[in-house]
């Protein structure tokens, strides 16, 4: 397993709180870090790439190609009673149990490096059905943080039924509570396809993170830009699939010839 | 793969022995040792994280998560008598055969560390159909041993069939007897389900446990106990069950959803 | 995983250009690298063996054996407005995703030290039918290379459409960027069944080639060599196929005892 | 991965001559090398346990388990004409193509440590039915060989249908080529099912065997041996299915319960 970290700067940031949004159930997480990120004008400072992605780059409209990679953004405060926050998103999670492990622990250890004690992991709760209106979950790695983030509206009351947190926003919860740090998952409740980004979900988690960050931004570009990202979300799933058959060795479906070209 | 141990305490023992009980076959070892465990109030003294464990954290009614992990408690002796003890038990084994390995070198590399000469490790025999008076079947990793346990009730007969013992609690025989360590397995003998806690065999390996480490521990609890348990392991088991299939992309089952909710 | 470069000479070679092709969708790339090393005759200096390939030898007619490899080759510029180069070919590319990475970061790390910059890799644009006409499709991953590599007749257009490049090729762009090297993939259009070689597609990539480092080589040999390959391909092939089914525990099919024989 | 080496003892060895037989089809290398090494009276001094085995012990008679594992063995010259060895045999091969390649590159490191220059591994061709007069195949990593070995009624056609050696025997001799060592492989013919131990074969590769060591054994008894031996390969294979049905959540078949009890 190789999993490298490269950096094109080193901020220097003050007890930056830590932000995490990857794809996942209804890209709930991945759509509210992304638009956190370029609503704050986050500047990206390193991008992790490792071998428990899938084995191929992404291939752009102006034909240039990228790896798939996670990235680090920082963002400074703006007045006092903000807080210096490290931004991750990215392309993909890791494709196996162990590499959700190893890249959880590559993060840890790198955002420790920044002093990182607090962290904030986004992702979807799946139930079932679209909902009207989304609750936001709560979990958190420590129980004296459910009365700190007392009045976000967020519930906390999804343990009472046993289940689990599955990839690296958990990961970064259970294994940080090892690196000193405390962590909260925030969860928008939504209908559990991986596929259909959820607007509705993303925007109630914003708001959730909105005001623990103290800061505005515009929410109503949210539905624009998901509008925007679902094409190419699409395109990557079934690119994913298309490039999986071929792992397996099938013939690339001839309907989908003219949208989408698998490339080898 | 990466596993690590984080250490709470290091605790001064005296020629401890080592009891392993991890889940598996009728949770025979991880019920025995949990009990035991507990009634002797051990104290845990360090937590094993391994990559090779399924990449989720579980979430309590607290509403907290934690990264599944094994766990080390020891307890001092307090008669000449006795001898003092570390005790192993944890929530899952590793996923893939190599973790087992690599598991298993790192816990005895540790143990060794604190002097650890004797093992017992705990599990079931998986027969097929419940047995009324559940034996318990010795296994060793040194003939000799044959003898020194020798009127403690332990049917050494079960070589007579050549057969298996499948994952850590054999390993640490095979792989403990590099590391100068003598040990014996104690299985109960149960129907082999391992969805379904087996308090009969569990009892019947803590009633030799009890002879062998010259402790009396309350058993009438252990019915008790295991009730409270079944719901747990039972949520357990369906929250793996769901989370594996959504790994390979399965809509998660509608009839579940009241009571197990996957999150991710 | 354990990569190993077994080196048999260390030329001294100036401003390399990199050329990689492996085995692939059409065996374009293999077919395109092998033949413009053997009519540059290029002289083997390096061999790179790996876990990450299937765990058998290949027996060929002297009755000798070697294992499965990639080879690396240097050409030495014959004059002022050509360049070194060092050309990659070989058996296979590695069975599973990691491997992929952990190869592509052992020929970056070994070809960074001859002073490589710049990377062409090679390889087919698998479209689902036969074109009479094969296009050159360029992917890059600098946007810069573009406008440096137009004027060769290489289409970059496909970007037009998402898609990805999977493999070495794929990875050796996007990797080779945290390397400090610019690189282009140049793929022929080619139906897209990897165990057809397919000459036309080849032939189209080599003229390309040829006019990016000024040399020429006689490519009327290459049907020719296709036919000699294609025997051996198609044997490879199904000796691969037949060691696969045999892994999962299956008997080699009675039809193909005569040409082919599976030795274990 | 982990592989590891125990050594229980340092024989000093003169010019040693290598020889491996571990399972596979027909058991023919298994047979050969254990037979040879019992006959010898060869003296084991060293065990190699890798995290690439099944992770299970054997359970014995005597109530015993050991965990999987290939022992070295050691035999010294009793004449000038004669060579010392090291003979290699084992209870498994690894259960993934990556750990194929690791345990060889363990073998040949600690082998080269004796001053091996010299490599036999043992072997069957499996050609999907029995043959009265089973042909030994021939197989080297150095074309030099051929000349070397030619007199001993060893079968060098074979190579004029391209093939594969699966395994441990073709590793050893790809691999052994960057370690400096010569080396031949001897393939007795065999119908090929990996669970049915073929003494013809074995016989008529032991009979090569000893003309090359310039030994003489015993191999009336082979038969003999062969008879007992079939019943605990029989109940190894067995043991093995039971424990990846076990592994895969199936529940161990009824019928096989008095001969063979699944234990984890």
């Amino acid at each position: 397993m190789t999993t490298k970290i490269y950096e094109t700067e080193k901020p220097k940031l003050k007890n930056p709180i830590f932000i995490e949004g990857l794809p996942g159930i209804g890209q709930v997480g991945r759509i509210s870090a992304g638009y956190l990120s370029e609503e704050l004008k986050a500047k990206k400072f390193s991008e992790l790439v490792s071998s428990s992605f899938m084995h191929y780059v992404l291939l752009h409209q102006s034909s240039s190609v990228h790896v798939l990679k996670n990235e680090f953004y920082y963002w400074k405060a703006k007045s006092n009673n903000q807080r210096d926050a490290i931004i991750l998103i990215g392309d993909c999670q890791p494709i196996d149990p162990s590499g959700h492990y190893e890249v959880t622990h590559e993060i840890l250890n790198y955002i420790k490096g920044f002093g990182v004690k607090d962290l904030i992991t986004l992702g979807g709760w799946g139930v079932g059905e679209a909902s009207k209106n989304p609750r936001v979950i709560g979990a958190t790695n420590n129980p004296d943080l459910v009365k700190k983030y007392n009045g976000y509206n967020i519930d906390f009351d999804a343990g009472s039924k046993i289940g689990t947190i599955v990839g690296i926003s958990g990961l970064l919860l259970g294994l940080g509570k090892y690196y000193g740090m405390n962590g909260i998952c925030l969860l928008g409740e939504t209908a559990g396809y991986p596929i259909l980004p959820d607007p509705r979900a993303a925007e109630e988690v914003l708001k959730i993170l909105m005001n623990i960050l103290k800061v505005k931004i515009d929410t109503t570009k949210l539905e624009k830009k998901i509008k925007e990202m679902e094409g190419f979300i699409k395109k990557v799933e079934d690119v994913q699939k298309s490039a999986l058959s071929q792992l397996i060795g099938q013939k690339p479906e001839k309907g989908s010839k003219d949208e989408l070209t698998y490339i080898g």
